[in-house]
């Protein structure tokens, strides 16, 4: 199995991997230094219908917390990103990029406001505990870093607000996106919050009691076997449908936040004075010259990207391909791709050249992938 | 294939993957957000062997370089170990445990000399340049930090040095353990080192262009047919054996490096100014109450470690199991542990607790392992 390549103490168990391993998983991806289930021994294509139509609970323990807390912890955590959290409230979950001093991405967390002096980050896959600790060091801040006993498990798919309300009450349903509450479990107080990777609606758990993870997993899965609840992951082509950016795929240390298309979450007008914002509001003044885009192309089901591959138009570079999957449902390929401005126009034609040297007719698109408009020309 | 689980470009490639490839590679373990050829459809006892008595090429290209540079790189580094680098010289290779402010273990990297304004770090599993990045911003140091195209290759095992006189002439055998060197390859300048992630001797060629992976490894393997040259990965069996630590294994940010037995790389006499130093200089006055030891344990071949195992005596816990494999030569199994004060002298008897619940009997032991003296009482 090829789970047991990654026995050991470094990749790190979950609360809720004894689960996991019981109902056959097959094979596990590493995020954080944490084990991330990616397969029950179901195709991604199964699991990506039964994600549109049912409800799954994810082991993503491995979106860790870096909890920043004490009386600097706002001005560390505004330091952090070049989003405006001045306005942020306590009990509001809010995607902030997480810039160095180039504006390169470090990292992309939905960061928890928990109290005006305590925040939790929940990254993606790199250290931010090292960052934040690094840098708060580096200014003499008075905060305490540390990442605590919180694991999330979400509880993704359409019937997900049922399941939820059958656990923790009728409350939770009233949750608005991207916000989250204290919900009673077991006499303990969980923070669950309206949000998760996916585009077809959920929640996501924090756990903060590792002993208590096989009693959370077991009461869900009761409660949602007529819903024929199902153990699951983040679905790679559902993700890519959504438009949802990974990090280490779409964007790395090399891309600033505005490739990314996360303008929204930069504020520029010159009162944010995170690190990189110098750099930031440069390249904004200057003007990108690439961006995320969709492309469309041809072909039968296309093997999966593990490195960027080359746009071409008129033998030109046009950019490079991010993540590639086959959609069962658009019936096409689809790829996240870092396009240069010349060509990142809606239905650009250009041809994607995979591994194997041969060119596939494509064309540019806009994010999330909708039915097909365009047809590849 | 398992690996097929690890087909994106956040796990990234080397400049060595392809050839890994071809090689029949069956399954990756990710290390710094890169792959890191785990097995080659032999299993870890018959590499084990073959690494004893041959020599092997290792894609170790996950040892990722954190290069820092500059006016103030002597002081940045030096802040970030406790280890005395005052003295060390160009060409040196300096095994360092890296600490946060709680003398907590970050990382435990070769650092390379390479010029007094410029260093390597070849680090272990964590992001030490955003560890770095974030003490240089923090205290407006004078640094560039990166990391380079850099790939470590590891050529492992008694015929290394024949092989490498083959391929780079007989200076790089001059070399002395833990120095470096610069030779000649294909009209580029290749940083090669003495040392690597085994007790079997041999050498690290740092090589710093991705597109030269091919022609690297493709002459060193031409040269070493004779020598039976094979594909590898750093064993678990002579890792354990030899008493070589893991990070995210034997140590943690839980962990100070005393009680990994890193005493000899921390100067505690109090003209080190790093990061941690206050806290570890409390430790070594208090003096530690837990330690890495080496434990013998009876039974059939143990399954792999995977989260601490407890260590009993007298209904006591004295400790917990950090990584265990089944000595094929020693014909035992072997752990390597964190024991608390009370029981880690030599040959102190204890029990081993698997996760099945079953308990056997072992007793603790000297690192590296020797041919055994004692016995299971």
């Amino acid at each position: 199995m090829s789970s047991s390549l990654f026995v050991s103490r470094r990749n790190r168990r979950t609360p809720f991997t004894d689960r996991i391993e019981a109902h056959g998983v097959t094979g596990f991806s590493i995020v954080n230094h944490t084990l991330l289930p990616k397969s029950f021994g179901r195709s991604v294509e199964e699991d990506y219908w039964h994600l549109r139509e049912h409800v799954q609970l994810w082991d993503v323990s491995c979106q860790r917390q870096v909890e920043i807390q004490g009386k600097d912890a706002k001005k560390l955590v505004q330091r952090m990103t070049p989003r405006d959290l001045s306005k942020a409230e306590v009990g509001q979950c809010l995607y902030a990029p997480l810039i160095d001093e180039n504006a390169g991405m470090i990292n992309d967390p939905v960061i928890l406001k928990r109290a005006e002096d305590w925040y939790w980050m929940s990254i993606a896959d790199s250290d931010v505990l090292l960052w934040a600790k690094g840098l708060s060091l580096g200014m003499d801040l008075e905060v305490q870093i540390q990442e605590p006993d919180v694991s999330p498990l979400a509880v993704q798919g359409p019937k997900a607000e049922i399941l939820m309300s059958r656990v923790f009450g009728k409350p939770v349903t009233m949750l608005k996106f991207f916000h989250f509450g204290e919900y009673s479990f077991e006499g303990r107080k969980l923070v669950i919050a309206r949000s998760g990777y996916s585009r077809q609606g959920g929640f996501e758990i924090y756990l903060d009691q590792t002993a208590m993870g096989g009693k959370l997993w077991d009461t869900l899965w009761e409660a949602g076997k007529d819903l024929e609840v199902s153990p699951g992951c983040p679905n790679l082509i559902e993700r890519v449908e959504g438009g949802l950016l990974s990090y280490g795929n779409e964007m790395t240390r090399e891309n600033n936040p505005l490739e990314c298309n996360l303008e929204r979450y930069c504020n520029l007008d010159g009162t944010i004075d995170c690190v990189g914002m110098t750099r930031l509001r440069e390249v904004a003044k200057k003007g990108i010259q690439q961006r995320i885009r969709g492309i469309v192309f041809e072909g039968e089901a296309s093997p999966p990207c593990g490195f960027p591959w080359p746009l071409i138009h008129d033998a030109q570079k046009a950019g490079y391909t991010t993540t590639v999957v086959w959609s069962p449902r658009l019936k096409t390929n689809l790829a996240l791709a870092m396009v240069r401005k010349e060509f990142w126009a809606t239905n650009q034609e250009l041809l994607v050249e995979l591994p194997d040297g041969t060119q596939r007719k494509g064309f540019v698109t806009d994010l999330p992938f909708k039915e097909m408009a365009g047809t590849i020309g």
